[in-house]
């Protein structure tokens, strides 16, 4: 901890002690307006936010602060036991905002949500609208299911980026009120458990780094050293569902609830950053590594059972019941984006890539007003849109919904893509990082005095980017670029001359001179994949990926009537692109139904030639209610 | 409804007023004590009925009726909304078994458990330990949760099996006072709504049946007609949940809660067979084919999901979360009974049998001192051996478990095996039919007077049948003896003759002599079976089916440290009989783990050549913690 203040210079999610890489502010690396990213960042910030407030006043979980300040509550009360993290991670995602689209409105709404808060706060720090009232379950009473400490976790975020985008304000001085509560209460002396969901590990923490607090950070270490000791009740679901089995260090890979697990290790690796625990780092990288291995989709969705919405078991990754839920994709990018500044490592941008294209980027519809909660592999049935006037159920809509009764994901998206910018690019002694390719101008220190780049392309639309030196010292600087693991064969062009470079991380180091133009050649050849064989579900399939992206079948680009489970690519001839789509050929195979479904193999019926566009993932679910499938059946 | 009355001749489960087939009581078919179900049913009278006894005694399940009759309650209650329905279950059990192994210990048990239960009805005839008291849910507050109503139909059916062993007494008359008061608060003009579990359609069908009391059938109707049209609460599970979505005959095909939907559909069909409405009785049918044909593992066990406990859609039947609920197991036998009776079709006595091999006989131990709760077709981690002394949790254990939080499995099984005797044979206005084959001697009327058989076998280690006529009149009548639909090329050799017989029922005509001895000989070859191309979960897998019995590879029959999903066979070389167990020829193939599971498709690597045993499915779990597969890799 060298850090005693904040500056809008610190405008950024994560910010470490020390690191491999350094972390860019969101005024450092300006997302631009268009391309894949920046188009979506403005419509998160045009639509997403104000849509996210409209539903949390009329869901009346923002209306029950007020109950709160007026003494109301119970009676009134809506929502679940952690609808008040909601409004927190809304005002994460409007502080974010404030420094990537500034306005006078986002201000206004910063301020009236903050004095909403603030009147609801009691006298000695405690803020939680389900509990602690004559007629509620008491204070901390059910840490298993509370979540009260998981919602301080987000108010103390919301707090984070108010304090690095504005600096001190009320809701940084509710946030600390808040903060000196739960040391109180839960430090040495206090009560001896954890929450059952974690979050308030990394609320503390970055707390922490962004106040200077060093007692929030020992706090953190607390419940972080205290989870997996079996201090939450044995559930039905098991102790793995809130990592509660074993002890952080002892474990091997991730288990349980899938974003419980991966808020849990975000935590761990900043724990371990900022205490220098070499061990506690690797024992997290070990973990993230057997789950790349053996418990991640090719989406890079994470959550294999709709049950405990849970990670499975090695190898066990359904394509149907794939939850892989939205905030788990959220909760992954962040996990990676920590190890990636621990360690500078290119599989974990790499990570971080294949998520935001096929998860973050499909959670959210063109207009950023409905979303998906889970997101299948494989949906069986086409079910019907989705009323945008009703909250759906979570996780059983073929349609993207307005919101939900559990409504996690959309706050969870918007914040992500309020901050998007910084996570684009980052420093170290020697120059820029570049990890992921959107429209951005970049303006960092570098040896010798400040450098800005440009960066320009169609990306994923095509593999051409472009990177515009547009200032730098007049001494040396390395500029490197991530070469995506898919990317064999890409090609570095900078005056006049072509490098191969391979995956992982291609570097230029050079004097440059204001003008230099960089273009990177990344081939975008579709492929055509298979799986381990130890994957069960999706044995005699196969998948389509281009470039970062994951393609997938909807029926709705099939003859009239036809399922795409009728569907068996033809995996020998190579997909051709047609647009940003892709024409597959196979043949239509939908044999009679038999009376029992299991007999003497009998040879494959012959089917109808057919060819097939294929779509990318992201925009599955934009045709209307559809049959879809990431796997095509090749046999 | 033409019964008024009721003796020992009637002990019997099902006992509808006018059907293809009529059921035989437990005194006509009498089970003898070896075979493999003679000595089940000998350990479950033996053991099993103890065991839960003790169980529910030390669980407080049976305490909470002590509590409630000195008003106590609600403190030291104990257990679930619907343990009072494990009480019911087992009494039943008890009272069939004092049919089929009577002693004075069993009545005496019978008397106790009755009194208590005496002791704690209300005055009104409301009889419950977890709602209607001070600080209890009020009365019916909670159709959706509450199991009020599914409690009681347990309750009909163990008076259904006192009133039909042994007459009117306490527990006839208890539950007759609660039919009553069932009636009064749900009848035309009570409550409007159903129970969020289906069973007390089925209590009341049969008690109906067994009183001659029409009010209960008409209330049992009213019950039935009410579901499907949403007067329980949109709970997130779904209306489908508890078949609350759609009206029973909108129906087509078995979806939701797999134990709920099973009870609802056969109290429909005993509804249909009293009322004569053949509509009805045909939406059931075909909502059975159907699920047989889309929804069913190979096993005969439903359930595809964990949550929920529910039915997938078609052709989802993933092998490693398959629930396969043991109760599901129990209720599906008692639906295709129905259907059997009803309609004589032989596919009904075709799942029966698929069921209880596979489902039935696994769910207990060789001691019936522990149970599956869920009978998965592939356990990835061998897990721990279970604590006989601990309560386990319902469907998490690769190991049988003495008990569970959730019981409503042991007791299931331990009524059906009290009662099996009663499910081998039917007799119809030509003669008898054998539906299953087990050591018993059956007694029943015929043309032209009374007829008894005798029949014995080493089946499913054989498949020859030996039935032998120990008593005849002197006029032809027909037996009738089920040809499994697996079993092409079975014969029947009686007097000199050999007849092929084809799969279905294989008739015999004629005037039976005291010691004919027919013998049916069922080919039991190995077969190695594919599913249907469009159940992803197993493609490019293989089951063996040998006999009745389905097989399965448990770890502890391959070499140290080799897991079940290394094991690649070879199908084109036929299983070999080893006893009991098969051997099956293939290889092991377990490839270096890779840093990402998808890529590029590659040859499969070379395994080592292997031969295993595969052992019947019904044995697996009895050599210690193990993984195992059903369906086996072929690729």
């Amino acid at each position: 901890m060298n850090q005693t203040s904040t500056t809008r210079n610190d405008s950024r999610p994560v910010s470490p002690s020390a690191t491999q890489l350094v972390p860019l502010s969101l005024s450092q690396a300006r997302l631009g307006s268009s391309g894949f990213w920046g188009t979506r960042s403005r419509i998160n910030a045009e639509n997403t936010l104000e849509h996210c407030l409209r539903w949390q006043e009329r869901a009346g979980w923002l209306p029950n602060f007020d109950l709160a300040a007026s003494g109301k509550l119970p009676a009134g009360r809506q929502g679940r036991e952690f609808s008040d993290s909601e409004i927190y991670k809304l005002l994460e995602g409007y502080c974010w905002e404030s420094e990537t689209h500034p306005s006078d409105d986002i201000e206004a709404i910063i301020a009236s949500i903050t004095a909403r808060l603030v009147a609801a706060q009691e006298s000695d720090g405690y803020l939680n609208t389900k509990f602690g009232r004559p007629e509620q379950g008491a204070r901390y009473s059910n840490l298993e299911w509370g979540h009260e400490l998981y919602n301080y976790g987000h108010l103390l975020q919301a707090a984070v980026a108010r304090l690095r985008t504005h600096g001190e304000d009320a809701l940084v001085a509710l946030a600390r009120r808040v903060a000196d509560h739960i040391c109180e209460t839960f430090g040495p002396d206090g009560i001896q458990s954890v929450c059952g969901h974690a979050e308030i590990e990394l609320g503390l923490m970055e707390f922490a780094r962004a106040t200077g607090e060093g007692r929030y950070l020992e706090q953190a270490r607390l419940f972080i050293e205290r989870r997996g000791h079996h201090s939450l009740a044995d559930i039905e679901l098991g102790r793995d569902y809130f990592q509660d089995d074993l002890p952080v260090r002892e474990r091997t890979v991730l288990a349980g609830h899938a974003v419980r697990a991966l808020y849990f290790a975000a935590a761990v690796v900043d724990l371990a950053v900022e205490t220098g625990d070499e061990k506690l780092l690797a024992a997290v990288e070990h973990q993230w590594e057997n789950t790349v291995a053996t418990r991640t989709y090719i989406t890079g969705g994470m959550g294999s059972h709709h049950t405990g919405e849970a990670f499975g078991e090695d190898f066990v990754l359904p394509s149907d019941r794939a939850y892989c839920e939205s905030c788990a994709g959220v909760a992954s990018v962040m996990l990676s984006w920590r190890l990636l500044l621990a360690t500078g490592k290119a599989r974990y941008a790499d990570l971080i890539e294949r998520t935001l294209f096929n998860i973050v980027a499909t959670a959210s519809s063109d207009d950023g007003r409905s979303f998906f909660y889970a997101n299948t592999l494989h949906r069986r049935n086409p079910g019907v849109a989705s009323d945008p006037n009703e909250q759906s159920k979570r996780a059983d809509s073929s349609q993207r919904a307005a919101w939900f009764d559990v409504a996690c994901c959309p706050t969870n998206i918007a914040r992500t893509l309020s901050s998007l910018g910084a996570y684009l690019a980052t420093v170290d002694d020697n120059g820029i990082q570049v990890h992921q390719f959107a429209d951005a101008d970049v303006c960092a220190e570098v040896p010798g005095g400040t450098a800005a780049i440009n960066i320009q392309s169609r990306y994923p639309d095509s593999g051409t980017i472009t990177v515009t030196v547009m200032d730098s010292p007049a001494t040396p600087w390395t500029l490197s670029l991530r070469i995506p693991e898919w990317a064999e064969g890409a090609s570095l062009r900078v005056d006049g001359e072509v490098h191969e470079v391979a995956p992982g991380y291609a570097t230029l180091t050079r004097v440059f001179t204001p003008g230099t133009v960089v273009v990177l050649d990344l081939p975008m050849i579709p492929r055509v994949l298979a799986a381990d064989s130890r994957i069960d579900a999706i044995r005699g399939s196969v998948v389509v990926q281009w470039g970062p992206r994951i393609y997938c079948l909807e029926s709705a680009d099939l003859p009239e009537g036809a399922h795409v489970d009728d569907f068996v690519v033809d995996p020998a001839i190579a997909p051709v692109p047609d647009g940003d789509r892709l024409l597959m050929q196979g043949w239509l195979s939908n044999p009679e139904r038999q009376p029992w479904p299991f007999g003497l193999p009998s040879p494959a019926a012959p089917g109808t030639p057919l060819a097939v566009a294929l779509t990318p993932y992201h925009r599955w679910g934009n045709q209307g209610p559809v049959t879809m499938r990431v796997w095509l059946r090749s046999s």
